[in-house]
């Protein structure tokens, strides 16, 4: 049993509630047992407070190379459209190798930031020229590589983009890298299939990338090449594209989805900022999982989603670092209950019930919704990959904390700075807050982004 | 000269812009030169990035106690109002011991999150039965002794408290440690003086609570024992107290506070959330400093600041971290501009002009606001306090990052994690982002903590 490992908590949140004194055998990666009330053995490794990794289920990982440069007022008005075409100069220029220098990077900071599964949504395909590579999944190998290189769990949904707009436009210069054909996809969905196949814990699913970028035919091609796998589409992000969508069907995004695919529980509608009427509560209905971005939405200036009419009708949803400007799965879950507060003017509005604990309910909502969506499980249990942080009990936010008022005092009051140690799969990743491999895996990144600037 | 100290920066923050190669030189806690294009000489302390410390225009330093335990549903819509119960609670158990054990550890926490300076609205004056302790400043001299534990330069607001909503409602027992006369005001702020006195920097304020709990005649008096000082104001925060006041006067609070005192640039009027029409712009040519709180603003649900309106009209503004439910100067600033982008759709909104880096716009803003609202310095000249923060040069979102985005890489990108060093008055109090002191004040805080929660 070389790949055996016992972890002992004070305290660790199993399924929605807190226990006390839990001892936790992993072999092979999976959780063996988990044992309540029981005091820790000689070798076992001792940690205070235990929770289950939180999924990320969206992720450009190659955005993080531009993080922080799209914040330089323009000639106009700036706009989601006028920080695109800056994204596309950078999508323009990275090859196989600083992706995967980037998306290392960027997964490192997703396990020192609470995120223990990547939904890698994955468009980056071709060369610059928008010529295949002689691997047609050279880039997505990138995205495998880096996930190996920091350990984290990774869900690829490569991406099918095929036009510019609503009613099949022609696709843009800034796009070639992105547009395939359909047997052109299949191709690269079977490679992608390949490149997977030794990384522990991975998920193939496919995404069609918005309803600007495939047609319904296309649509439906994709859909029946999925099976059960997780489907997941950018919707409703932007006023500009409802207005196109009505003009071109006259419906509205999530409305025309919801009519005219067998959208279901293996789907995931990322954003769906931009929902009126019965939207909400339709989707919520669907059993689709409503794929919220809190931090990239602020900073692009998106808009809030309605998740009061949402969370009524029992919606799942979870959370994602999308353009990765900021890595940090506690102030995405913390400014997702904020922007709600903000704009409706009370208080704890994710807890529903009397007695509830906002940061819990945050928490384990964007726990199995995101494991939902990315195809995978979420929280501490037998059979679950040992995907566990553990958080520093003396941080002054935690010590002396109720446990009903743990995940609010990480969430609101403490942050990421909280973290101590991560496993993924039951092996060591961060310690102390910071990942074993950042100081190469951050050189590396450094390089990379002085080769791209110069 | 025991008390010279001398730093080289690659790269300094200088009056708005960046400088290489700075050398700085201090004596007795203040900058003697500033030297830039020279080489570092050879006991120098090296840096890689050198910015100021902001100033924290707005703290209530006993919240920190309850970090993180409002966040659990209560019976109805839960609100400030709901909240506030709960922290008068935690308000009526803090005595000078606790005072001086949680104030430390918030302003270490502060000094590790990018301030150096905090004014501390301090209405938490007398024993929990209302009596006066036999030192009226006594609570003021906790605070001043957390000061000098954590090393932070400290603007004291001895807050002025007398009536429980407009028209002089007589005040609540939650209420009852805040409430003083006018003679008695005026002892506890002399006291507060006395107190002040051996602590480098400091600065005597004076604070009216809000129009709810002052009359005009009140805030009259105030208002001239202030001279010149600063005098700061909780207003409209909350669309109740709005309502309140239209009842009262028939005016709105911002309104009415323009109209009735003699408002100028020793003001601060805080939150000022919710104005309307020609508010905004007549508050900015006022000159006075608008509070922003928005971790605060957000946690409370009290609603989003008009900035618009009021930068359109060159209005001052600082921020402050109010409740200290999180402290972190990078990340008020991150979503005091991402608030503004949600609710108006758009990105780049405080960065006014073409080529305006909207990280340098929020920080030089807050910088010097703050400082006007506190009666001090900001930023790195001869003169000044040596109130500076480097950063790790290293960090990914900075390595490579072009000088002219470098602090939209720190708000957006990198956050406090970058921070490695901090001086104030001269004094290392940070290092490797750990405030020095921190595990002997963390200590304290924690028993602390456990004898009020007993």
């Amino acid at each position: 049993m070389s790949n055996a490992l016992a972890i002992h908590a004070k305290a660790a949140m199993l399924s929605e509630d807190w226990a006390d004194d839990v001892r936790i055998t992993v072999a092979d990666g999976r959780i063996a047992s988990v044992t309540v009330g029981t005091a820790a053995q000689p070798d076992d490794q001792r940690v205070g407070l235990l929770i289950p990794g939180l999924p990320n289920l969206h992720s450009h990982a190659f955005q993080r190379a531009m993080a922080g440069l799209g914040e330089v007022r323009g000639a106009g008005d700036d706009s989601f459209w006028s920080w695109r075409e800056a994204m596309y100069r950078v999508a323009g220029q990275v090859d196989p190798d600083a992706m995967q220098a980037i998306a290392a990077l960027a997964y490192v900071e997703m396990l020192e930031g609470g995120f223990t599964r990547v939904g890698e949504f994955h468009y980056l395909h071709h060369d610059p020229a928008g010529t295949p590579y002689a691997d047609p999944a050279a880039m997505a190998s990138a995205l495998v590589a880096a996930a190996q290189d920091s350990g984290i769990a990774l869900t690829l949904l490569p991406v099918f983009y095929a036009h510019a707009g609503f009613g099949g436009q022609e696709p843009q210069a800034g796009q070639r890298r992105f547009v395939t054909s359909l047997d052109g996809y299949a191709r690269l969905h079977a490679a992608s299939a390949a490149a997977l196949r030794d990384l522990p814990d991975a998920v193939l699913g496919l995404a069609p990338h918005s309803l600007r970028a495939v047609t319904p035919d296309q649509l439906a091609a994709l859909t029946a090449l999925a099976g059960g796998a997780p489907i997941h589409i950018h919707i409703a992000e932007q006023r500009r594209e409802v207005e196109d969508c009505l003009a071109w069907s006259g419906q509205r995004p999530v409305e025309w989805l919801l009519d005219n695919a067998p959208v279901g529980p293996n789907w995931c509608l990322v954003h769906a900022t931009h929902m009126t009427g019965a939207e909400p509560s339709t989707l919520a209905r669907s059993g689709a999982v409503a794929g919220l971005c809190p931090v990239t939405e602020a900073n692009l200036g998106d808009g809030l989603f309605p998740a009061s009419d949402f969370i009524n009708a029992d919606g799942c949803w979870g959370i994602g670092s999308d353009s990765n400007v900021l890595i940090d799965a506690f102030e995405e879950l913390r400014w997702l209950e904020y922007g709600q507060r903000l704009s409706m003017q009370r208080r704890n509005v994710f807890a529903a019930r009397p007695g509830d604990s906002t940061g819990a309910v945050l928490f384990d909502a964007a726990g199995r919704g995101g494991a939902q969506a990315l195809g995978a499980a979420f929280g501490i249990a037998a059979g679950h990959s040992a995907d566990l942080v553990s958080l520093d009990p003396d941080h002054p936010a935690l010590a002396a904390c109720p446990s009903g008022s743990r995940l609010d005092a990480l969430i609101f009051a403490a942050g990421r700075a909280a973290i101590d140690c991560v496993w993924r799969h039951g092996a060591k990743v961060v310690s102390g807050g910071r990942h074993v491999a950042r100081a190469a895996i951050a050189a590396r990144y450094a390089s990379a982004i002085e080769r791209l600037r110069a």
